[in-house]
């Protein structure tokens, strides 16, 4: 049977262009003992993307191969199946590729929970909630009424980390880059506050929503709330870096804060990536799915219509247009 | 019986010029109940003393009031005492001040080990191991065979810290600012490498002498050194903020490297100070009093004779002009 593929053909410089790409059609193979046929439904768009493009040898994860279909997690259903681990119907969830259709030995899959929409499995039980439990409950280490700011907090990883923060007891206030997006948080997700980063009166309105200053900061942006963030610092603050989506785009990244507040106020500044923790996928995806049957994690999904709209849609990450988790349905 | 005094009159600005201070003449009064008074013979002189002297209320400890007795740690012999816990004659070593003499109820004092000269106390046993013993293993969490590098290896933190790595196996590289500095450090310390900041080829020869990375950076200094530092650290690499003296006498300090980094490579940056851990003081007394015993911590002090030498000299720490542990020998 045929189907398309999107492979990675050139690596970006600034801005991931559609020349990066190639559109093939390929044939699905003869299954071998042990493997299965996967046609994916839901194929998850995320900031990472650009770095593992990159030909950074030295990142988290090794880049895409040029040639290879470019990668990405999504959620599948299994049409055919050689393995004794996976029966045809099957819903699982993991790393499948810019592809219509995947062949797998079932390693890195997981079984979708019953009774949960693919869209909530994208954006609460799949990397964005994960990225954000681990960010904030593990690195961050909150407390009971501290105050969290989150960067890109309309952001699919964002989104979570502030409602995780609520549901812990923490003053929440969160930066995004329009005004609706802004009242989403407050009005739909329950943020105590939240900042167009673009006003030119950010920096007031910053000090106004935190005036016990900042315990606990969880970067997605980088960019102009970061030197403000870092400048409201408590002492004993921790901040934690997840992503600098401003500077990815960019060959010149912007210079960071001085390093004389991390002493004044003995910060810690930390950063991490989801593939160094795949062993605590399980425990924290277990705490995901009670905050999300409790009602604590809502969710919005900004969905793109057929394997080809990822070409042009990625950028959407970039520029900010998306309004919620960003997906490919297939 | 009258004595001298330093007090401090005024805030830095930029430089500390005499005029900040006050040579004041004192009188010893009638010693209460429980207090004692106290001769000091040796005076610390410490890069924190400046941060001390500022108005920044927000750090981390309360800044020196105007008309005060200037801060300092040192060591003093008991003269008269109405106290039972000490006795004319105990030698003793805590917060004592710039001056001659001083009353003291005896809290925070600590009687020197016997049989250790008066300068391995300050140190060894004083503020600079302990702030070394407690930025390199409790915070840095180093591990044997590990890359270490520290900038203002000659300074009084700095060879400890060197000496501690070495001590518990670590591969140890130090930046200095003079060659007759970097000899020191190589030549009597043991550090593998030493590096003289000031060269031309000052990242050339950094990259040689890590040739595996950099596991673990103890910041000192800021400067030069940070960002080449930076950019040399592993994955899961650990940053020790300690000191900036680059920084502490300029109204610009210099920005930090992007965040980018810390996300690539995982990186966790975190700053300390001494006061947060008092409580943890007793423990690692004995740590450094058995490294020392063991022959693994050496020394050099540079010593300034009389109180008044302090108001010039407490400069040659910004200068980089002191040549081991800068005290005043009263």
């Amino acid at each position: 049977m045929q189907y398309k593929a999107i492979k990675l053909v050139k690596r970006p410089t600034l801005n991931i262009t559609p020349d990066v790409f190639e559109l093939v059609t390929l044939e699905t193979p003869e299954l071998k003992d042990g493997e299965i046929l996967l046609r994916q439904t839901h194929m998850s768009l995320d900031p990472a993307m650009k770095g593992w493009m990159s030909e950074d040898r030295n990142s988290y994860i090794p880049p895409v191969e040029l040639g290879d279909v470019m990668r990405s997690s999504g959620i599948a259903e299994v049409v055919e199946s050689k393995s004794d681990s996976f029966a045809a119907g099957d819903r699982v969830h993991g790393m499948i590729g810019w592809t219509e259709y995947a062949v797998s030995n079932g390693a890195g899959l997981r079984q979708l929970p019953p009774g949960i929409p693919e869209e909530a499995v994208l954006c609460v039980l799949a990397l964005p909630g994960l990225t954000a439990y681990q960010g904030l409950m593990v690195i961050g280490k909150p407390k009971a009424g501290e105050t969290l700011l989150v960067s890109g907090a309309a952001g699919s990883v964002g989104s979570m980390v502030g409602q995780i923060a609520k549901a812990e007891g923490l003053n929440v206030v969160g930066t995004a880059g329009s005004d609706e997006k802004c009242s989403w948080l407050r009005d739909e997700l329950g943020f105590d506050h939240a900042i167009n980063y673009k006003s030119d009166t950010l920096a007031k309105q910053l000090a106004k929503a935190t005036p016990d200053g900042v315990d606990l900061y969880f970067e997605n942006t980088g960019g102009p709330v970061q030197h403000l963030a870092f400048s409201r610092m408590n002492a004993h603050g921790r901040i934690v870096v997840c992503g600098m989506i401003a500077d990815y785009n960019t060959d010149k990244p912007a210079p960071g804060p001085s390093w004389l507040n991390i002493i004044r106020k003995r910060l810690r500044i930390q950063g991490f990536t989801m593939p160094d923790h795949w062993d605590e996928v399980p425990a924290m995806s277990e705490k995901l799915l009670a905050y999300y049957l409790a009602g604590k994690l809502k969710y919005r999904a900004h969905k793109l219509d057929g394997l080809e709209s990822a070409i042009e849609g990625i950028n959407l990450l970039f520029s900010g247009g998306n309004h919620g988790k960003l997906m490919v349905v297939l």
